[in-house]
């Protein structure tokens, strides 16, 4: 009964702190915090969490992610009882340039990720699972702290079915049932039966309990680590607001502090709360991990006669550079075929991992792999990436390292069609901050930045072509990020033509089209998009009179508008040929001219420049 | 006995037209056509399904929606056998300028959206659903054919969840589980009860049968139909290429043709064929929808010395409008007490529908709606519209008619921090083929604007903001799609200001401060920013020495670099205050000021450039 007394003791110091911390903020989710206060107590002091506290990195800590990222004032509350925060820093909550933001950032040294964004927290729990299981087969277990609003995400059940498939007993859920979701009730309110059947049926063991019961609690977590080849969920019934007697399970009170008069009131309720208190958390298994020595490579090999598809080159590449990067993990959404990250498959099976057809799972696991200091490269067609947008989007404030490879980009893919076209994706990896953004021409620029890729600290996108390109590059050159190569150039070239990918193979056909009709051009391969070559640029600004991009993309948000900004000090016009048509099916080459990016489309914009 | 066997010639029919066709142009499908073979005939020839085939817009026909896009040879082939697509045409599949494209679009008159993105269907399917049972009140049913791969994508869930909870028993869905997917194997195999488990504790009426048993296939079409107050899912055993002995449960064989000498083997053990035999198609009931006069609407009422945040405005102008607009539906995901669409919610309930936090569905689900001919107004936070991007992404090729609204756009929503923050939205929607993006810095012309999205024909998206907001403009102002305001103007203007939303009043008020300096700046309103007002803006270059575009938005794709586009062949330097830095919680003031795209930024930058 003693810890049950101690838990009880720092479940109040714990309300104490959320209250406190939301009404000096102004803001917040109080109410949203209570209702998980228990079964979080219960998890860190009640001996089930193993931390080191002193080292939040230790590869051997259970991890602790908080899906229901409104509960901040819980997660700081939490580690406030732990004496890890002090009181004047819980204050500091919400206020700009406090770590304590308003949803976990990492820069709250306890918390795992960005979380806020719902319905992203499972994935990200199951890809550390995978890691703690499959890569550093470590015993530590994943705790996520979930919402019940949240799971009518599907993201959530695209982790309920890998978890399931990859046996991952290390990967425990609790469902904070507090009824209430921001402007009413869930779909299922209180039926707890209603989660348990789901879940269950979806192959995870299920813990039902009510969620303010510290014992029915400890138990539940006593039972959870016992279990074996299936994920667990416990599903905990909970009153939103509790503790506070006014604000419990009402509707309307979701992201509302107290007010001041509100805040004496609670706290008088409360009764007597002992901030000296400290809540212990058991220190993980000082388990270490056997380091990983990289091993020197193959050399890139290609003949500069044969064609190689740059996709194909990508799968080539993880393969070669695995044993440099030995904390590579290959994730693919069912198309590995087709972005040939089955290359990889085959050749390091225990190091790939097959997602299925659930991009947002896939994206959610690759960021809580990589926050556990392993480099997930994650592939599907390039069209795709967008199904995952908000997860790459939350990626972006968790100090990530993504490495995304979206194959058949643009329209020349030819037959199958626009559903199936990336057309935005390097608009959408643009806003992404800090975010590297490459794509290469040929099967060897395209080996070069996949290692300059793994070797970069911080999101990458990789965008790769369908078809068959020629080789255009020798081995022994590199491809920093940042940098650009200049294909043809003379100090008489009337105009530069700026392309990537798919188009540099057009440009240099148009290349020598031009330079037939006494026409010289400066052929630029803008392999890096993001950050851009602008002192290559400039040089070609200062011989040129105009410059064309020319992309299998969009117009928004392109290489066109990339150019654009990057030269916004620098007098030269820019011209942009991108897709600005409906995309259809039709062969490679007949809808590289319909959308006019085609060596056509680039000769008859040169000469009408001229 | 005689309707089988009738069916059993036409499925012969099919996979006749499913294999010639898919031979011939090279690519395509024909494995997860052929196993989906037996399901559609029997659905389209077995009475089940009731359409006016000359009427494809019929309002009560049935509708049809191929969530496994890829099988659209089985889709053309079946209307082939309807008598309503030649053989001839059927040969030009895939082919530049065929309506019978890779993947289905609305090109083909029978196609009900553009599918081939996974895990889409269900959610479309939802939304016609909706739309019969609750907007028309007719009695057509829509079914959904499902492959099993795509039952992974969280998306279907989604639709599990809502379509249970609104009780859609005129949705029936059909899983032809063939137990391969692209690369390999599904998670569940051939298990059926897996499916089955999953799918009832969503709380679907579940029907398991032999996918190619015809005798079974049409008395579960016959069961579906007769549900009372549960979606139906009918999941079938299937066989991946069935009917062409070589390619059947094939691992391999996806998305390949068969070549001439295989297609000569697989037609010689197909049989005889009968290119002459026509499926008949039941008729629907002909009702009638009740023709919906406009109602006049009341005028726009602001006080001009109360701030009004603009996204309050929208849920004012929601309801001040319908009447006007008697085919508007409102959809938001579980935020509409912060988006304000809970204005509408409450003034006319059975036209608004709660999504629940799960924006893919919501997405899917108005993307159906507006292919019934109504105008979806679909709510959330900006960030959050990113969850849905490839079914934005999608909707594009669909011929849509979505108004999306993303509220608490940009650093300005303050202490929730970057999670909540849209600051990539504009960038997203503008990527999208035809969209208009508008963006309104003031309660009347969030009105205005409102009603000229409901007007347009093509998606439109609305950026709000969370704070209240002076009001700017008087009520007999129009605000044009395309349009831009200039609210401040000289002939000694030195640069021109362009803002949209939240800092044109920040832009305003550094106007003033600028004006007691003697420097006169052009403040324009760029609220619709695609398509964007050229002529304003060259009028604008035409004085002025420079632009200074100042957004709360991400620089990749927003407003500064849809400028810079415009002005591409204008000789104006265009300078672009933008979010920058990584965004956090503090007071939206002190973000604007942190980001420099305040009123003290815009100074400090005009004054550097003067």
């Amino acid at each position: 009964m003693a810890q049950s007394e101690q838990i009880v003791r720092l479940a109040k110091l714990v309300r104490y702190y959320i209250l406190i911390s939301t009404t000096e903020a102004g803001s917040g989710h109080p109410t949203s915090s209570l209702s998980a206060t228990d079964l979080m107590s219960c998890l860190l002091f009640g001996g089930a969490f193993r931390f080191d506290t002193e080292h939040p990195e230790h590869p051997n800590n259970d991890r602790l992610v908080f899906s229901k990222g409104h509960a901040s004032p819980l997660l700081y509350a939490l580690w406030a009882s732990a004496g890890r925060v002090s009181e004047e820093e819980l204050m500091t909550m919400r206020k700009f340039g406090s770590p304590l933001e308003g949803h976990p950032t990492p820069a709250f040294r306890y918390a795992e990720a960005a979380t806020g964004s719902l319905g992203q927290g499972l994935p990200i729990g199951l890809g550390m699972s995978l890691n703690a299981k499959y890569v550093d087969k470590l015993p530590y277990r994943t705790y996520v702290l979930l919402g019940d609003s949240e799971m009518a995400e599907g993201s959530q059940w695209e982790a309920m079915q890998l978890a399931a498939h990859y046996k991952l007993d290390n990967l425990i859920g609790i469902i904070d049932v507090n009824r209430l979701g921001q402007r009413g009730e869930t779909m299922y309110g209180h039926n707890l039966g209603a989660y348990e059947k789901r879940i269950s049926s979806f192959g995870w063991e299920t813990i039902v309990i009510d969620g303010h019961n510290i014992d029915e609690i400890l138990a539940a977590y006593q039972k959870a680590t016992q279990a074996a080849g299936r994920p667990v969920m416990i599903i905990a019934g909970t009153v939103k607001g509790k503790g506070v007697s006014f604000i419990e399970d009402k509707n309307g009170w979701h992201g509302k502090p107290l007010n001041k008069e509100q805040l004496k009131q609670a706290l008088a309720e409360l009764g007597e709360v002992d901030p000296s208190l400290r809540g212990e958390i058991s220190p993980p298994e000082s388990l270490r991990l056997p380091a990983q020595q990289p091993q020197p490579v193959q050399k890139i090999l290609y003949l500069a006669d044969k064609p190689v598809a740059t996709r194909k080159a990508y799968g080539n590449a993880l393969v070669r550079l695995f044993p440099k990067f030995p904390n590579m993990v290959v994730l693919d959404a069912e198309v590995s075929n087709s972005t040939f990250a089955d290359l990889f498959k085959e050749r390091y099976p225990e190091r790939f991992f097959e997602m299925f057809i659930a991009e947002q799972n896939m994206v959610g696991a690759a960021l809580g792999i990589s926050r556990r200091a392993k480099i997930p490269f994650v592939s599907t067609f390039a069209a795709f990436m967008t199904r995952a947008f908000d997860q790459i989007r939350m990626s972006q404030y968790s100090d990530a390292n993504i490495k995304f490879c979206g194959s058949h980009a643009g329209v020349s893919i030819g037959e199958d069609g626009p559903s199936q076209m990336g057309l935005e994706d390097i608009a959408m990896f643009r806003t992404i901050l800090g975010s590297v953004v490459l794509y290469p021409s040929d099967a060897v620029s395209t080996e070069k930045i996949v290692e300059e890729a793994a070797k970069h600290k911080g999101n990458v996108y990789i965008r790769t072509t369908r078809m068959e390109t020629p080789i255009i590059y020798k081995t022994n050159e590199e491809f920093p990020i940042g940098g650009a190569k200049v294909l043809k150039q003379s100090d008489r070239d009337a105009v530069a033509v700026i392309a990537a990918g798919i188009t540099v193979h057009e440009a240099l056909a148009a290349y020598e089209e031009l330079k037939k009709e006494g026409i010289l051009t400066r052929i630029i391969d803008l392999y890096s998009i993001k950050p851009a070559d602008k002192e290559t640029l400039r040089k070609a600004a200062n011989v040129t009179q105009a410059f064309v991009t020319v992309e299998d993309h969009f117009s928004e948000g392109g290489i066109g508008e990339t150019v654009r900004s990057l030269m916004a000090d620098i007098d030269v016009p820019v011209h942009s040929l991108c897709v600005r048509k409906m995309p259809k099916s039709g062969k490679p080459g007949e809808l590289l001219d319909y959308e006019e990016i085609s060596r056509n489309g680039i000769i008859r914009k040169v000469r009408e420049l001229i």
